[in-house]
């Protein structure tokens, strides 16, 4: 017998779900629709009928629970909380739901703190104990890792880095305040910066003949490795910005490293440099040299899997049934 | 027999010592000059005079632990490492020093790290497993407590709020930046405010009599409680800068309270009415209405040996020996 979690990646378009063993290896994954389903009685419908189709490809697994990577998240509580990118709205107690469904251990964090814990428990930050992973992806997500243990705080809500305020009169964010990180660090942060550098540059710039809706932190990347100045300049601002903002973060937890995760992330140089000298330009001085920028160790399809899996290995690690 | 410990509050000037019981009483306490020991071992030997004398004079006293709240302290490590206010530069391993001459487990942290601890086993935060404290004095400090544990970091350093940088481009820093939190919320910082104001405004206040060397922040609360607009107009900025600066540490861990302790604190309503408004309406929105922002629950002039003291009494109560 073979000891397998499930782990859960819900998006808003789609939710990513597998089989992984205690390894860290993808056994088996499905893709369900999230935005199909009006109701979340359907949804969880759909995805336990696919999980269920999922587990029967094998009899010799042991189910032993279930780990949910959502937004707005809360890990305390099982719940996701008025997520503005699903259509559910209010609090949805979906832990409870799928642990009444499969009978075994469910937990539920946001989706930057289990990619923590995949990071932690399968990829680079193995054997670390104060880290922060950061996801820069259509918003910008933290989960901070203190003593080996994810930081969830006193509600349950703690890491929310991408919310963080760069700039009390900046941009307007889709969680109504002006300013946070997210809006300028994020896949669509960088779009908004190209726009601005567009209005106030006279840089001549492939990325001219772009509309606002059209334009991709994807376009801006493969413009900036063609060497496009403006996509170029356009990187280097969003590092400066995320390497302040991180250098606060290090003031306050000060962890051994911090991994950059997510599509932003895989543009490399282009975001780790700027971000690099930044982060070191803005920390106080105790902190130089100390904290390693670095990329995810978790490659693939199913590394979102991987950490919505590793809360359950996590769980069973720290609390043995 | 009475279990004591022993609390060290080092500060530029002076050290305050004190011999304290689990309970949190201060049952005997000295001053000894820390600025005048060019070097640190004839400081050391001044200390310990003091402090056997302080211990001959009851025979039932048990010796459990020495714990020192130091600027610039490193808990792993026992030192203190390049503090700006001190004269002796360069690494110092003062916990070890101590260990040495009294033959008892030295526990070393920064000052704020040990006020929060202080809070935690004898004052307001009695129960609560996450929370903040900042200390709004010369500098800005903080303490945050994750779990019931002070957060240390991976290098030691943790909880340098103080030291975010609310603007990149603004005010001075001792610790050679520009636009950290301390330059605007310290005691120094709202003196600073006070003549911006005098500058940039024509409105009558008696802090116009004052020159930048004589104007202390007991000044401005004085004029602030007499209804000078000046004053208020001040207090008000720093509560505002304070606030949002505040939003961005209840993102990164949650806390269940912020504390604000010291001598600015005591302004009282002056200072956390405004500081209350900003960090409400800077706050990300899942946090809105669940965060206390609430005066330290110690009170009288021993709080920093009881908060030194209570690193020797968590000590014990997290590893018993």
């Amino acid at each position: 017998m073979t000891d397998v979690a499930i782990g859960m990646d819900i998006g808003g378009t789609n939710t990513a779900i597998g089989i992984v063993d205690r390894g860290g290896k993808c056994l088996a994954s499905a893709v369900v629709s999230t935005a199909q389903h009006e109701a979340v009685v359907s949804y969880v419908d759909a995805v336990s009928d696919t999980l269920q189709k999922l587990m029967a490809r094998q009899t010799g697994w042991t189910l032993t629970g279930i780990g949910i990577g959502a937004p707005n998240g809360n890990f305390y509580r099982g719940t996701i909380e008025h997520a503005p990118n699903l259509r559910w709205k209010g609090v949805i107690p979906l832990a409870q739901m799928f642990a009444g469904r499969f009978g075994v251990k469910t937990v539920l964090t946001n989706d930057a703190n289990a990619a923590a814990l995949g990071e932690l428990l399968f990829g680079a930050a193995r054997g670390m104990r104060d880290f922060i992973v950061i996801t820069l992806g259509t918003g910008v997500g933290s989960g901070i890792v203190v003593n080996g243990e994810v930081l969830y705080g006193h509600d349950g809500f703690a890491g929310e880095i991408g919310h963080t305020i760069y700039d009390p009169r900046g941009r307007a964010c889709g969680c109504g305040r002006r300013g946070c990180l997210e809006t300028y660090a994020s896949a669509g942060g960088i779009c908004r910066t190209v726009f601005e550098l567009l209005a106030s540059s006279t840089i001549p710039s492939e990325l001219r003949a772009f509309s606002f809706r059209d334009l991709t932190a994807a376009h801006v990347t493969e413009a900036a490795r063609r060497g496009d100045a403006l996509a170029c300049e356009a990187f280097a601002i969003t590092g400066r910005i995320l390497g302040l903002k991180l250098a606060d973060a290090v003031a306050h937890t000060s962890p051994e490293a911090i991994f950059l995760f997510g599509g932003l992330a895989k543009a490399g140089d282009l975001i780790f440099t700027p971000t690099q000298r930044s982060l070191e330009e803005n920390m106080l001085n105790i902190f130089h040299g100390k904290v390693k920028l670095l990329p995810s160790g978790l490659h693939g399809e199913n590394v979102a899997i991987l950490g919505a899996a590793a809360l359950i290995w996590k769980e069973l690690e720290t609390k043995p049934s």
